[in-house]
C-alpha cells in the first residue's frame, strides 16, 4: 500500500504556513512525483475569510480577502504540466466548526461549485471534488450535506468523482488547540460500524470514495477498524481509501512529522484490509525534502527506502 | 507601509532562543538592512534574573545572573557600524506579570536608566528608549509608570524619544502558555477609544510614539481599530506606529512565522490608516533568512517581492 | 563540568522523532565524540508497544511491534567502533505512567534483562544499565523496583554498573501535555533531603549513580539542591551525576533547545557542588549540528566555545 495522493494544505486550520512561492510549489510537485504521488487534493478552497482563489462570490458575499496569488490556477497548471490529477476541496465557512451547523456550507458551496467549474473546469487535470467538511459520527446533517453537494459536483462536472475524509471518533480525537492528546470516551468497533453503515447508506451515489483519517485510533486498533471500513465501503459500492496522516498525534507539539515506523504500521494495516488507495495529509509539511520541518526530509528518505522494497 | 524597524528578542518570555553568537548577529543586521530596516529595538534589557548586559545594579540588588556576552554593547556596536538606530528596552522584573503591580518596574528602572546611559550613551546609534512594560487597557498604574519613566529617559539622555507597544484587548489576547487561541470578552471599538484616550492624555509629553501590537484582533477589524489609534495619536501629538507581528497567533504551535498574506493585510491596513512607521516583533526569529524556523526564510522572500512593488 | 554522556531518545514519550537512518546515527556519534561525549544511554528499550530491538519476549507477551531496525544492535556497533560506553535502558510498559504501579515494570524487565544480555552482552561497549523508570519522591514502590532490577542487572552481567535519573519535584515539574509550565506545590529543600535520604538508603548497593534531572527547579535554586544531592550520594556510596537537560522548560513550545546561558548556569552549579559526571537529555535533538532544530546547531557551537575555555 503506497501513497499515491496527498492533500495540499492551503488554507490551513492549524498547520503554520510555509510561505512558499510558485517556484517552491513547482519543486514540491516534482518531489511528490518522485515519491509516486499522482493525485493532489486541495484540502479546502477557502476558510472563513481566507481564500485560495479570487472568488467573486465569496469576496462579495462574505467580505473574504482577495488572495495575493491564485493558488487554484497555480496547482492546476502544475498538475496539467506534470500529468497529475487535481481534486478541488470545497469552501469551509468556519461556521460548522463553531456551531455544528452545516447549512452554510451547503448554501455557499452551491455557488462555489458553479463558479469554480466555470473558471477552472477546462484544465485537463481537474479530475474530481473533495467534500471538505470534516465530520465524525455525531455530526448532525452531514449525510444531507454530503449528498446535496456530492450530487451537485457531479452534475456540474459531467460526473467527476467525489470523496470525503471523515475521522474515526477514537481516543485521539481531540482538537488541536486542546493541550491533551487523548480522551476517554472513544467509539467502540460496534458503534462505529452501526453508525457509519447508516451514513454510507445516506450518501451512496453522491460520494465515490471515503478516506478515513487514520490517526485517531491506537496502532493496535488499526486493523479492526480498517476491516470494518472496507466492508462498509464494499457494501455500499464506494472505494475505500486511507488518509494516512504523516504528522504525529502522540506528541505535545501539535504537529510535527510522524515517526516512520508509525506510518509503516498504518500503511501495512491498510494493505492487509485490502484498501484501494492511500493518500496523506500531507506531503508538503510533513514529508517533503524541502519542508520547514527537517524531520520531514528524513521521513521522505525512509519512505523511499520502504517503497523500494515493493 | 514597509517595515523599517524590528525588536530584538533578547531576553525572551516565550520565544525559544536561537543561541546565536556575535557572527550570527552581525549577519542578521545585514539581512535587516537588506530588508529596509533602519531601527532595532531591544525588547527588554533583562527579565527576572536574566540580563542582556552586566548590570551592576541588578546583579547586586536582585541576584541577577551575569550574562555570558554583553549584548547591549554588541548591538550598539553593530548599529554604529551599519548606521542604524538603537532603542534601549527597559528592565522587566517579572513582578508585574505575576501581580499586576508596576511599582517595581518604576523603582528598578530609575537605576537602570542612569546606569545604561552612563555606560552606553556615547554610542552614536543610541537613539531612543522603549518603555518595555506590555500593557493593555486594564493595567492599573500604567499611565503613571510610563509618565515617570518616559520623562526620566528623556531627562537623562537630552530628550531622546520614547515609545510604547501596548496590546489591543481583542479576541486573541490570551497568554502564550494558555492552550486556547481566542477568548470571549474582547474589547469593543468604543471602549477601546474611550479608555486609550484617557491613557494617552496621561502620558502625553513623556511618550513620543505608540506602536500597538497588531495581532490580537481579527483581520477584518484591523482598519477600524487602526483608524481610532491614529486619531488618538494625532489628538495627543504622538506618532502612530504599528507593531506588525510576524508570528502567527492563529495556530496551536505558539509561535511560528506568520503566513505572508496575513502580514500583508496588516501592513496594508496600517497604510490606509495613515500610520507613521511600521516595526515588527520580530525579524530574527520570524523573518530572517537565517532563522531556525525555515518558514521565516520564505517569508523574507515573499516580503522582499512585496517591497519591490512599491 | 563538561558533558561526557548523553541519552539517546528512542523510544520517545514526548519528543517528535527525527526519522534518522543508520547513516545519520553514525554521523551523530561522531558529532558526540567531537563534543567530548564518551557515554551513550538508551533512554528506554521500549515504550508500550514500540520497541528498539525485536524482543521475542515483549512481542509475544504484549503484542509489541517488531521495529523496522534493531537500534540496540546499531547503537552497540557504533559504540564498539568509536570506543564509547553504552548503557541499556530498561523497558517501559507505560502502565506505571497511567497507574503509578511499578509491578509490571519489575515483572517484564526480569525477562528483558535476561534476553538482552544473552543477545547483546558480547559487545565490548555494553558497559552498564539504566533503570529507566522516571520517578520522584512520591512514587510508591520505586525503592523496591530499583533494588530488584538493579541487583538483577548486576547479577546477570557480572556486576556492570547501574544508574537512575529521577526528577526533583520542583516548580517546573509539570507533564509535557499540560499547557502550563509551572505549578504551585513545589518541594522544599528540607523535604527533598529527608525523602531522598530514605530512598537512597533503600537502593544502596543496587544503584551505582544517581543523575537527577536538572530542569524542574529555578536557576537560583540549583546550587542548594545540588549540594544536598551530592551530600546524600556521598553518604550512601553512590556517584552523583547531573542530567543537564538541553531543552528549554520555560517556553510554551514543548520542547525546543535550551538557551546556552541556562545550560551554562546548570553545569557551573554542578561543578561547584562537586558532581562526578554530567550527562544530558539529549544530544541528538537539542545539541547536534544535524538536529532538526536549528537552534541546536548554534547551541553546539556555543557549547564548544565554552568547552574550549577549560
Amino acid at each position: 500500500m503506497l501513497l499515491t495522493g496527498t492533500f495540499i494544505d492551503e488554507i490551513s486550520h492549524d498547520i503554520p504556513h510555509q510561505n512558499w512561492g510558485a517556484a517552491e510549489w513547482e519543486k514540491d510537485f516534482l518531489h511528490m512525483k518522485a515519491a509516486g504521488i499522482d493525485t493532489v487534493i486541495l484540502i479546502r478552497s477557502g476558510y472563513r475569510r481566507f481564500l485560495t482563489y479570487p472568488s467573486t462570490y465569496l469576496i462579495q458575499k462574505h467580505g473574504c480577502f482577495t488572495p495575493p496569488v491564485d493558488l487554484v490556477e497555480l496547482y492546476l497548471s502544475l498538475a496539467d504540466k506534470y500529468n497529475m490529477q487535481f481534486y478541488f476541496g470545497l469552501y469551509d465557512s468556519g461556521i460548522y466548526w463553531d456551531t455544528g451547523d452545516l447549512t452554510h456550507e451547503i448554501d455557499d458551496n452551491k455557488f462555489v461549485i458553479e463558479e469554480v467549474w466555470k473558471k477552472y473546469g477546462h484544465h485537463p487535470s481537474f479530475k474530481g471534488w473533495y467534500l471538505s467538511m470534516e465530520i465524525s459520527r455525531k455530526t448532525k446533517g452531514a449525510t444531507e450535506a454530503f449528498r446535496t453537494l456530492g450530487l451537485q459536483c457531479k452534475q456540474v462536472s459531467g460526473g467527476l468523482p467525489t470523496f470525503i475524509s471523515p475521522w474515526i471518533d477514537g481516543k485521539k480525537a481531540v482538537m488541536a488547540a486542546n493541550s491533551s492528546i487523548t480522551k476517554e470516551d472513544a467509539v467502540s468497533l460496534q458503534e462505529h460500524e452501526t453508525e457509519w453503515n447508516e451514513i454510507f447508506e445516506g450518501i451512496k451515489g453522491a460520494v465515490d470514495a471515503v478516506a478515513f483519517q487514520d490517526g485517531h485510533i491506537d496502532y493496535s486498533e488499526l486493523e479492526d477498524f480498517f476491516r470494518i471500513n472496507k466492508k462498509l465501503a464494499d457494501k455500499h459500492g464506494m472505494q475505500c481509501w486511507t488518509n494516512a496522516e504523516t504528522f504525529d498525534r502522540d506528541m505535545p507539539i501539535k504537529f510535527l512529522p510522524i515517526k516512520f515506523e508509525k506510518l509503516k504500521l498504518k500503511l501495512d494495516a491498510a494493505r492487509r484490509a485490502g484498501y484501494d488507495k492511500a493518500i496523506t495529509f500531507e506531503f508538503s509539511h510533513f514529508m517533503s525534502p524541502q519542508s520547514a520541518y527537517i524531520q520531514a526530509h528524513h521521513l521522505y528518505n525512509r519512505y523511499l527506502e520502504y517503497k523500494s522494497t515493493f
